[in-house]
């Protein structure tokens, strides 16, 4: 049994950050009805890299779900969904707001049709304010929410982070507003909207990084890897790459020193204590840079992991995928896809011991599941499926 | 109303991931009794910036929550705990993996307490595989699940992102652990345990990356702030800050050369679709890079909002929390804290129609409310708090 077996969902998301929240909701047993445009589908279907003609971009966010065409700009699609609105417990979009609104599909429509739906909204600036109907993408909420201004090489230019966290933590937002609501409907019997935003979710997980500025008055800048108040607290070129050490605390300082035969630093009054290290993070560094080279990384791992010294290496994507921990966690499971075969793909990293959730059918095709849901779910005739058809309305 | 107003939360998170959870929990109603050790608390009351004493660092993660002090190595304070544990819905901690059975309070102990509990672990690398008992920090799992080697000016260092990403995806993940075991609850009686890895979060984030990589057979570097197959869609430098331009197709080219006054571009054959663009990305950057410098931040954003071309800046800190849209959506919060007074943070990036979230208490004193609970939550009376005090068990 998993968490959300009896849960519809109707999944009216595009690209990543929606998709992503469904996917989630997908993976712990939700029935996901991914409704697509009839002729191209999810844009994110024509987003490389491609095995063969399925594009990996799509199939890695969309696994789990079902797919339907449906024209949401038919008047005939649109009566179709406000059906399938009857009978379902959550819509998530993630269009720009009003777009819904356009269709007669906006919530104030749906409410009425069925008061214990559950509707999430998953926008670039939100359904409310000044930039409410402005176009978002992953770059431009990471650098109007800060993150990309405390992100780079210490006196450096701004950085965007390598993943899309602009998008996936308005996903992981998204889905803890979905399932807040669901438990709120357990109480009430009455469903709600959920309006996130992808702008807020930045700001939100700036955390201390606004503390900072409001306590100093200096606006924080990047400063490379290392930490701001503990040293040595970063990253070192080894002899074969890169190594991260976390020296907490004088003990592990006085600890490190031996390990690598500079019991000389100890007492070395600049060095002396996390406060004066820190003062003097930028001579360290030139000591350590001369160390770190003479010893791969994992000839450096197992000398530090001996002694207790929090460390660890800066993976390339390969071997995370090797990684022995990521390996025995599940992290990386593998899906057979009907026409682009077999292909890895982030697992779940939230694991429960008495409902599980799994990764069990691949990205659907576009459309694959139209009929079947219109006949089993909908209780539709084959003659009234041919008509929608005739209509372009599926 | 809220939507956890009924839910006790015993919460003995600490630092950031675990407590960054519990805040969630709390903001959305939840009575979250963070339970702290009686010397010195939550390790994070020690972390700087400061206002007088208080930490802003805690100050920022812990609102909303109530401080008793419990020793648990005290065995009063650990059959005080599991009398607690009858009363409570949720156990979250952030210990490492053993640390919770050292106390004689593991999962299983506490499910034989209370079937119902929800019992949450969020720690670096989950409580299963070899890595298991290894200390991690927000650095390490960074480097460890791939984000770093993705993140960078290209041909550069890989780069830690400047907000604690490796802990707050953890966090969020744990919500929705949490949530999800819930939503089960309700239906079946029955709790369970949810075990979240921060290293197992990174590579859930990861997304396309690992794709590209399987696909195409190279491996993933950092590429600066430019999108891999859409150009341009990166940061320029203008007069007083960085632009950032998405440029998402054609007909945006055409527009955006319009508005520059560079109309040969358009029919320059090194430009003239998407792929010749991102085939010449170095030699259009410089070319762009000639030009944003002609004009202030916000005279481009004008500019390139009027045609439609999705824009923004690149804001510090201090920029975000002035932005219009960022205030319109309540997304910085001030907090009236009785030893540090007012305090600006973050406020919530889930807007909910019927049980809105908020921010209303500020962070506890170490302890604050350990007498109250005592006597209102658990029922003991003066004789038997002091007597607990005698025994060094609060």
């Amino acid at each position: 049994m998993k968490a959300f077996d009896k849960l519809v969902v109707l999944d009216l998301t595009r690209v990543l950050a929606g998709p992503y929240a469904s996917m989630m909701l997908a993976d712990f047993g939700a029935d996901v009805i991914k409704i697509e445009s009839p002729a191209t589908g999810d844009d994110s279907r024509s987003f490389g890299p491609f095995v063969g003609k399925e594009s990996a971009y799509f199939m890695s966010l969309n696994r789990g779900k079902r797919s339907m065409t449906l024209n949401l700009k038919s008047p005939e699609a649109q009566e179709l969904f406000k059906k399938m609105v009857k009978k379902a417990d959550i819509v998530v979009e993630n269009y720009r707001p009003g777009t819904m609104e356009k269709f007669g599909l906006g919530y104030d429509v749906l409410r009425e049709i069925n008061p214990r739906l559950i509707y999430a909204a998953c926008s670039g600036f939100g359904h409310s304010g000044p930039y409410m109907s402005k176009p978002a993408y992953d770059v431009i909420v990471q650098g109007m929410g800060g993150i990309m201004s405390i992100t780079g090489q210490e006196g450096g230019e701004p950085t965007r982070t390598g993943a899309s966290v602009g998008d996936i933590t308005a996903g992981l937002f998204t889905v803890i507003g979905i399932l807040t609501a669901l438990y709120s409907r357990s109480a009430t019997g009455k469903g709600q909207k959920v309006d996130v935003a992808m702008l807020d979710c930045q700001v939100a997980i700036l955390e201390n990084a606004i503390a900072r500025y409001l306590v100093s008055g200096t606006v924080p800048g990047p400063i490379g890897n290392r930490h701001p108040s503990i040293t040595p607290f970063e990253a070192f070129r080894a002899k074969d790459g890169y190594i991260i050490i976390a020296v907490g605390n004088d003990r592990l300082w006085e600890k490190f020193c031996q390990l690598v035969n500079r019991t000389e630093l100890i007492h070395d009054e600049r060095f002396a204590t996390n406060a004066s290290r820190t003062k003097n993070q930028k001579q360290l560094k030139t000591i350590l840079d001369g160390i770190f080279p003479a010893q791969t990384v994992d000839a450096w791992i197992e000398i530090l992991d001996g002694a207790g010294i929090p460390c660890g290496p800066i993976n390339t994507v390969d071997r995370v995928l090797t990684n022995p921990q990521i390996q025995a966690r599940d992290m990386i499971v593998e899906v057979v896809h009907p026409v682009a075969g077999s292909l890895k793909m982030p697992g779940l990293p939230i694991k429960l011991s008495e409902t599980p959730g799994a990764v069990e059918t691949p990205a659907p095709l576009l459309g694959q599941h139209t009929e079947k849901i219109l006949q089993d779910f909908m209780g539709l005739s084959k003659e009234q499926i041919a008509d929608l058809r005739a209509q372009k309305a599926i």
